[in-house]
């Protein structure tokens, strides 16, 4: 084999995620160099990293590295990495990931709204009796983040008759949807939201978000009867406790939490057994590999046929 | 009170439901008579029936009916009435009723495909795991019933990424939705569905077609392991014994049933404990009777105005 034939090299470091369906396409073309962390013969010979929860090593003595692709949507795990290269950062952005996390977060509204929790206590008990219901158009959903995914939720969303509003770091304009931005939108944001969805990434400036502060300044007067919290982002986003106090005394009468930190959640967490609580096990919008990574493939061929990369990640503002 | 300026009087037959809402629009008229089941002081003054489930002797003596309001959507409950009097009868059609029943349907569809029984079951265990979750593309809901109602809910589950088709009676054509009708498009209907929402009325036609014969014909190559039956329409369309055989055999790997007959469900009904069905007490889309008899009497007075009535029921088919 001769230089001219060996094409750029990839290195699939898929952290606790099996590398198989990551590197199938790759393994498709007999001139691309293949490595999987942590065996790689060849450093000098890895252009591409496609990387989840990347160890700091994984990146260290690549002189050739072009391009990181994040296998998630969140790429807090790549950019947190204290070993990240100066190079472009690519953020999987798939039609399955945005259907995957819109039918997450529609069911848990909706599972909420619906009082879905009250109703199955009543079904094991036997017991036929109905619960005052609001309608949609009464109930106020307010989408935190106003991403891909935060966008495609509201749509939905406000398709089903709710009354939407987001709220982003810089200021959006979303057709239907009421959008606020910025420290001095977050007030007025959480003081119309019955139903909060936390769908931004997590960066120094969100982590922790929410937290009694947020809770405290949600609406009190809504239809539901008090405010319900639905995180899909990121468990680094969530104070634990807060969440669980507000849930004693009230000022949350429901969430759904799908991301935690650290994952799994404990054994011991009194998230599991709470009565107004959904876990999922950070599923809401899992990476289906065979699919993605042949969009990261075709990226790939792209850019080596001469187009510049999509979907590139701000390191400093960190998403 | 001379005969000028008596109003059209109302008679309110609401069965099992608080007629006070339904009342309230009329009673700020002091002009029109206003009647509840079964106290009827003048029988003559009676011009229009609002009714929910009504005794037939409700229909008996009232020599100046012009029309009956049924207060659901299905009106099985009146056109089944043996004392139906030769009058127009009128369903309520309702953009709050369509909501409702939308949110129903989403959330009972989203509820099976995204596996929430089996992942309640998992957190009850405290059990971090992953299931197999194929995409809403992977899917195909089938709505049995195109009216307005499934119509409604057909387009918000394409939207959230669904295969779509739809059967009814007679032919339609919905743009996004694949429509098969009749008998002969019901065995390639049920073919190519995953997850079937009856959302029929209940005619002579309909009685029991949930049935053993539709669920062996439901497609066994689906992405989610086996057929789910929803249904949000009128409990005599099922067959109890065949949907629970149809589970226990793995014809039907799930359920959401909101309807029964008779209701309420009875006590010892398997349907209530089944780990894989979810059962509500008839209330996918409870009509809000303080914003259902606002749209009724707007349409009294129009019609009292010269418009002629809308939404009404061809009571030889039954709906």
């Amino acid at each position: 084999m001769t230089d001219k034939t060996v094409l750029p090299g990839v290195l699939i470091a898929s952290g606790n995620w099996a590398p198989e369906p990551w590197a199938a396409p790759f393994g498709r073309e007999p001139e691309r160099p293949l490595a999987i962390w942590p065996d790689v013969p060849d450093r000098a010979a890895i252009h591409y990293v496609l990387a989840w929860r990347p160890p700091a090593e994984a990146f260290a003595d690549l002189p050739n590295l072009k391009a990181v692709f994040s296998l998630g949507a969140g790429v807090d795990h790549v950019v947190g990495n204290t070993a990240l290269p100066d190079v472009p950062i690519v953020r999987v952005v798939d039609l399955d990931l945005t259907t995957r996390m819109t039918e997450w977060v529609t069911l848990q509204v909706l599972l909420h709204h619906r009082q879905h929790l009250a109703y199955a206590r009543q079904q094991a008990a036997r017991q036929w009796r109905e619960l005052r219901q609001p309608v949609a158009h009464d109930v106020r959903v307010g989408i935190m983040g106003l991403g891909e995914l935060g966008r495609d939720a509201a749509e939905v969303l406000a398709r089903l008759g709710f009354q939407v509003a987001g709220w982003s770091r810089s200021a959006k304009d979303i057709a239907g949807i009421e959008c606020f931005h910025g420290e001095d939108g977050l007030t007025a944001f959480l003081g119309r939201t019955d139903i909060l969805v936390a769908l931004v990434p997590l960066t120094p400036d969100t982590r922790g978000i929410l937290n009694a502060s947020v809770f405290d300044r949600l609406a009190r007067d809504g239809a539901l009867g008090g405010p319900v919290l639905i995180n899909a982002g990121r468990g680094g986003l969530q104070v634990d406790a807060d969440i669980l106090a507000a849930l004693d005394d009230g000022r949350l009468i429901g969430a759904s939490l799908d991301v935690f930190e650290p994952e799994p959640l404990a054994a011991d967490s009194p998230f599991w057994g709470h009565p107004r609580v959904v876990v999922t096990p950070h599923v809401a919008a899992s990476s289906e590999a065979s699919v993605l990574a042949v969009g990261i493939h075709r990226q790939i061929l792209d850019f080596e046929a001469g187009k510049p990369l999509g979907n590139l990640v701000d390191v400093t503002r960190g998403y």
